[in-house]
Order: structure tokens, then C-alpha cells, then sequence
């Protein structure tokens, strides 16, 4: 298998990695924060693979990117990406690499190309019908349905963190209300501790953070977990509980092999993974509802293989 | 096209049709209470076979058979099928009919097959993703995804009815709760509106039954609404509401390109699609939220001619 690179661009890193297979050889990354818009973006991943493409291994068969966004694929356009700086709105980021590199390039959602490599190379190896889920600050998900990456009408599919989960929720930045995301993003878990913290439940936790709720973080949920925490197993419960609530409706209606889960807040490992599997075992049907729910072993790195993955040919438009 | 028979087996009536195109041609209609079982039924279908094809036309390339069940569509075993009398439990009902009738049989679910005619010659032509809904005693769906029939995993797909759309909402058969299908089935909204007339509501729907309740059906709510009976038209707005939420989330899920909406109730009409839509653009996210809803057109013809088709290699195994 020849190189490609793999560039996975996010809210406040982007990373340019040297990819063959499943190894990342070699990687910049650059800071986000430091581009002011499509233009400069583009500018500086051209100047991270030119850098890259000086060492050894430096042959590649082309560039691949996956943007937090809405991107019409086999166009290589950005209809939208409001986590980015600057103006993204039907930005056609694809052909603007192309000429600045002059190499084949494709572009994709963030979170198909995770789908993507965890299902060729990762935890969704062997399986032909699998669902993809990324927790952090916002709930991502990818499909690989009857052995190919799905992307529907206009490549938007996947958006597993925009099932309802309640009819009368908060409002959601989609238009929506009640959407899973609205309960266990980042942010959103941890207000909910805070909350339980504010109202006088007592955990260790507090002690973790010095008594200083802003020092919150999944992170620390994760660790009060670990220490047997009754607050933190009880908020793993709960996330898990109302991951499991959504996807019993998305098992039911895909009927999936397998769901690998992913992103920061995946960390949490088990005690997270159980609720879910759990809740699934509750409340799906009979056939489907023993679906292996698997954690992702790709990584950080899998936004960069998977993008380099669409570079050779896999997950292209049929 | 050859012609091929088609057969559409439902709780109360099996339908067995001489088809070509969408044109069912001649038709038998068996009395499903009349069969004992598995062995009985495939006898009946099979002498009903015979006399279609004595007639003109008769020459026919196989036999497609839709099951109202769990169906391993490339075997023709039938897992179960509730709704079907005596025991139908791992019936290997595809290879009994091809004994029987010397000729190819293929057996899969009935909503499957009733969504692979609305796609291929009904409301969804010419669509690459699409899903088909039916309502009726049930809340069926069927998936085709970049133009092929999708199945999923022992080919339980498309279980629309079983999304849940409360977290403490009743217990389900399937053993879930709050699915979509507890609130929004025949016998679920005739109860409905029964509570509301109960508590005191008026509605001329009391005259149409002649005040006795028992002769409450779907039908008279939908007499009702078309005389602009408040109390109709809040249940269609309402069942609307209920299945727009449900597929709020399938639509963000899986992006399709239309829906088409089929099954008894459907014949509400506009009330219904238009109470669907509406909830779509409010709960959907930009993007998917304009997909087009629109009724089924084959009516129910369209699970003969969808088994006819499954007979011409339209939705075979890729």
C-alpha cells in the first residue's frame, strides 16, 4: 500500500499526518486558531504536506481531508463548518488543495472518515453493517451500510447526536429539540454534575476539582469514576442510558452488526459501554438487540487514516 | 418484463397475483384463518399458483412470496411471524414452495417488498434513498439506500414502528417501550379518541358511530375530519406529530431522499402528511428537513407486485 496524507481538521488542532495503512509515520500539527479563514487554512495544510513530503517515505498518491462540517464529498465543497474561523460557506476547499498541490485530493466529513477507518482498520474490521459514534463536545456518528460508507442526500447522514431523545427538550443549534447531543455533550454532562454538585450531593469530585467547579472536566468524572464515585458511576449510568435510548431506535431501523464508539468522552471505557449495551438489551428488539458494542481502537489518529483511506480508493462514491 | 406471481401473505387475507409490471393481471384471495399452519398455507398457496397460471398469461418466471415476520430473505426461512395462525418458527418456507411448484421461489419481509415497488414503480421513483413507511394495525418500514433494498443484519431492518418516542412510555411486544407504534397503530389511536369522547369531548364522530364506540375506526376519524370535526383533525395533527418525531431522527440519521407514506391510516391523506412535514421542518436539521413526504401509490396491490419484482432480480442480494 502506497502513502497518502491524511489531514483531519478540528475545532482546535489541525493535524497533516504521513499515513500508510494504519501508521501514521509522521505528523504536524498546527493550530487552528492561527487561520482566519478557507483561504489561509488552506495555505497552511499545502506548507504541512510540502514539510512532511521532504523526509523519507515522501511519495504519496495524494491527499486526503476530513473537515467538522458539511461537505458535498465527490466535490470537495464545504457547504458549512461553524467550528472553523473565518467564513466557510460553500467553500470548494478540495479543488483550492488541488492547485496548491497538484495532487489528487478529497475531501469528506470528520466523522465519516472515523467510520471509515475504524471499519477497514479498526474495531469495525470484518463487518458490513456498522454504526460509527464520536462523544466530545458535540455527538458525531458514521455509517458503513452493506459494506460501503453511507452519506445519503447531500452526505449529511449520520448525525446520530440529533435523535431526539425527549419530545419537549431544550432547543438544539440544529432546529431541533431534545437531541441526544443536547444531553451528553461535553459541556453538557458536565453542567449536569455541576448541578447535582450544587445542590448539595456529595462526591469526590469536588475534592478532585479543589473545591473549583470551572476545573470540570469529563476527564475528572472519568477519574471519581475509577474511585468508585456513586455521582460519577451514576453519570456514566445516565449517558449511557440515553446513548442506549437513542440507538435502540437506530438498531431497530438499521439493524447494524456492530457499534464501535469514539471521541474523548468514549474514554470512560466500560463502566459508559455497559449502560449502553444495557439499555440496548432493554429496549430493542429481539434479533438485534444483542449488537456488540465495541470501543474505538484507532484513536485520536483515525481521523488521519481515514482520510487517508479515501486517498486509495476506499469509501469512494459507487 | 416476463410475468412472475405474487404473493402477499396478511393476517386476515393471502393475495396472490399473476403480475407483470405493476399490473396485477388476475388475482386469488385466500382467507388466512383457513390455514393451520406452515405446511397448510403453502399448500393453499400453491394450489392458488396453479389455477392462475392456467389462465392467459400464464407462463410466469417464479413465485415471490412477502411474509409478514422475520424473513432470512436468501434462505426463505421464516424466523416467526406472530400475526400468522399455528406455529411458524424457523419455517423453511421458501424451499417447501419451490418443492411444491418446481420453480424458483423467493420468499422476504412484505414491508421490504412493499417498499421495493413504491421505489421502483410507485412514490418513489427515481430515488436513491428512501424510506417506506406503512401504517395500519402496525407501523412498518422498509429502506432502499443508494438504490438497493437494505436488509441489515438477518434482515430485520426498518423497524420504523419500534423507534421510541418516550423514554417511560408503555411497554411494547417487541419488548421495548414508548415505540412509536404504541401511540400511533390503528387500534392505539382508535383508543385515543375514545378517552377524549369519554371525558366529555364533543365530536360528530359520536353521531357517526350512532354514540356506540365499538364501531370506531380509523375510517370514521377519517369521515369525521373531512367534515372539519375538531376532535379528527387534532388526531391526525397528532399522529402527525408523533410519527414527524420519530422520523425527525431517522431523517437525520439516514438523510433520505423522500418518504412515502402507505398501510390504512395513510388514507387520511394530506391532514396526516401535512402534520408530518410540518414536524420534519421543526425538529430536522437544515439540510434534510425539506424531504419530501408524499403517499404511496400502488395501494395495496404493492406487496404482490414488490414480491413480483424481488422474482425479476430487482432488490436480489448484491
Amino acid at each position: 500500500m502506497k502513502s497518502a496524507v491524511g489531514v483531519d481538521v478540528g475545532g482546535t488542532f489541525i493535524k497533516v499526518g504521513l499515513v500508510r495503512g494504519s501508521r501514521v509515520l509522521r505528523q504536524e500539527v498546527l493550530s487552528t486558531a492561527s487561520f482566519s479563514g478557507p483561504v489561509s487554512c488552506a495555505r497552511g495544510i499545502a506548507s504541512a504536506v510540502r514539510l512532511l513530503l521532504q523526509g523519507p517515505g515522501g511519495s504519496i498518491i495524494g491527499v486526503g481531508v476530513g473537515m467538522p462540517g458539511l461537505v458535498s464529498y465527490p466535490k470537495g465543497v464545504v457547504h458549512s463548518a461553524v467550528n472553523l474561523p473565518g467564513r466557510w460557506k460553500e467553500v470548494p476547499f478540495g479543488p483550492m488543495l488541488r492547485r496548491a498541490l497538484h495532487c489528487p485530493v478529497h475531501v469528506d466529513n470528520d466523522v465519516n472518515l472515523m467510520a471509515l477507518a475504524e471499519w477497514k482498520l479498526g474495531a469495525g474490521r470484518g463487518t458490513k453493517n456498522l454504526l460509527c459514534l464520536t462523544l466530545g463536545t458535540g455527538v458525531g456518528g458514521g455509517l458503513v451500510l452493506e459494506g460501503r460508507l453511507y452519506r445519503g442526500e447531500k452526505g449529511v447522514a449520520g448525525e446520530v447526536g440529533h435523535i431526539p431523545v425527549s419530545q419537549e427538550g431544550p432547543r438544539c443549534n440544529c432546529g431541533g429539540r431534545g437531541c441526544l447531543e443536547r444531553y451528553v455533550g461535553n459541556r453538557e454532562m458536565v453542567e449536569w454534575v455541576k448541578r447535582e454538585l450544587v445542590r448539595g450531593r456529595k462526591s469526590r469530585i469536588t475534592q478532585l476539582v479543589q473545591g473549583d467547579l470551572k476545573r470540570l472536566t469529563p476527564e475528572v468524572i472519568d477519574r471519581a469514576c475509577r474511585m468508585n464515585d456513586p455521582l460519577a458511576k451514576q453519570t456514566w449510568r445516565r449517558v449511557g442510558f440515553l446513548i442506549g435510548f437513542a440507538l435502540s431506535g437506530v438498531v431497530n431501523l438499521i439493524a447494524p452488526e456492530r457499534i464501535v464508539v469514539g471521541g474523548g468522552v468514549a474514554e470512560a471505557g466500560e463502566p459508559l459501554l455497559k449502560a449502553i449495551r444495557q439499555t440496548l438489551r432493554q429496549r430493542s428488539m429481539k434479533g438485534v438487540r444483542d449488537v456488540s458494542v465495541v470501543p474505538a481502537r484507532l484513536g485520536s489518529a483515525a481521523g488521519m487514516i481515514g482520510a487517508a483511506l479515501l486517498v486509495q480508493g476506499v469509501g469512494k462514491e459507487q
